[in-house]
């Protein structure tokens, strides 16, 4: 009780999240080798992430594409096996608080289907029910692409930083950024992502910022020119992010105050954790 | 100097040893994971351990040879991913104490290889001397062969009991398995490894327990017969083990005991893994 008190004092309902700094909870790496030791290598070969980085460092290195991409091919090499390996360490993060439900972007969707996987495959080899069946929970947007090419997706990792808005963007920023994605020369405005990705991705984020289908955004804005309806997206995309870079900034401002609501957050976390993994341990026969 | 003094109540030098279970020092995995992030995945394909287990699958499994042994190959997918990370965590196991001196068997010498590579590669990519480099120490008897096939590797993962001796073998069993162990028809005992492995392994194992050098213990066996050779080598053997064997029944026989100089020693093993990992963390930037 008093831990929730000391996290409502800082503004944080403690009902309602816990942030923690993930280094803080050393169970989870534990959690990571113990479940890696009953992870088959054809379960992270089959990962779509891990493939396309296998793609990418073969177009980076132009090797010959036909040869067949896996964790052994001269692409793979120079791979980290830490990159191998983090589907693992994402259903420990998962599995450790016997989660139930995952909010995820599409791409993740395959990460939490392991974690069920691993989660069938522990309770079964050790004979428990120590862990729960997680289930993803997609967002409406489930996915927004990139504001250079509408035909890949919106990511903090592509080198490009024109082709995504952060919430730390200032009005002008989110506003160039819009006003420079590519769209098309049919006339009026409509949603239709295989025929016009660039016009169907701003109104898709349209939709989303607004809370209503992509249809129905695609009707509100179907009269205006491509300079309007960039007008109306970034307008709607800066009244959302706005706030959030303002509270950011606010929250930054006081870094003793973030640190003691991180301390509370990793105090919390460690006890659930800890209390989990003493269970787990148990069950595979470790004294600890 | 408290815990010093309760270990040699104990029975155990402090300045000796440090008897602890892994599980109680979380810090070894959460070093694995981190050595993981910069592991190229081609180091461990490169692992003869894992190699061999392949190969191993590929005969269980009947998967024609002509296909390139790797993770991505049919005899990989079943395989367990913690099989192939492995080495990464004796690597964590060597690197997370500073070991400096580290004495292992020949088949072990790739794995204290990559823990110096990793040591190197971690110091040079954060400009830190947190690593020393570790050195291997190989006994004088680099390996015992089994006494099944002294071909292959005495093995305690062996399936069969008869092609190992173990600590706690009676002395009529240690006799049995040396009396069972092929020969050869040729007269007289000599130590030539290629020409005569079954007979060339008793000696060694001779040598090894008398520590003399293989030819002065084949010169000293000389004039016997195999029945006669394999009866000196029991009684040496038997002479090795009995004592350790009557010494592990009086150890496990005080459970309490066993598990205080267990808890004082794991104790020490957290205090310098939570030091050295304190400094880890700050070196790749982790407020933990």
């Amino acid at each position: 009780m008093e831990m929730a008190a000391a996290l409502i004092a800082c503004g944080i309902d403690p009902e309602k999240g816990v942030l923690f700094r993930q280094s803080a909870v050393p169970q989870h790496s534990q959690l990571h080798w113990v479940l890696g030791t009953i992870t088959p290598v054809g379960w992270l070969n089959r990962m779509t992430q891990w493939k396309s980085k296998l793609q990418q460092q073969q177009l980076n290195e132009e090797i010959p594409d036909q040869q067949q991409l896996n964790v052994h091919s001269s692409a793979a090499q120079g791979l980290l096996t830490g990159l191998f390996t983090y589907p693992v360490l994402m259903a420990s993060d998962v599995l450790l608080y016997r989660a139930t439900h995952i909010p995820v972007g599409e791409d993740q969707v395959q990460h939490v289907e392991l974690a069920r996987d691993l989660s069938i495959h522990f309770n079964k080899t050790f004979k428990t029910r120590a862990f729960p069946l997680p289930e993803y929970m997609l967002t409406a947007t489930k996915r927004v692409m990139s504001l250079r090419d509408p035909l890949k997706k919106m990511s903090k990792s592509d080198p490009n930083e024109q082709s995504r808005i952060t919430l730390s963007d200032s009005d002008d920023d989110i506003a160039r950024k819009i006003r420079k994605a590519p769209t098309d020369s049919i006339e009026g405005i409509s949603y239709d992502p295989k025929g016009r990705p660039g016009v169907s991705n701003l109104v898709a984020i349209y939709a989303a910022v607004r809370g209503v289908e992509n249809e129905d955004a695609a009707r509100e804005l179907q009269a205006m020119s491509n300079r309007e309806m960039k007008e109306m997206v970034a307008q709607a995309v800066i009244g959302e992010i706005a706030p959030i870079r303002q509270r950011m900034a606010e929250v930054l401002s006081d870094q003793n105050r973030l640190e003691s609501v991180l301390r509370l957050g990793e105090e919390k976390a460690r006890e659930t954790a800890g209390q989990n993994w003493r269970e787990i341990a148990r069950c595979i026969g470790l004294p600890y």
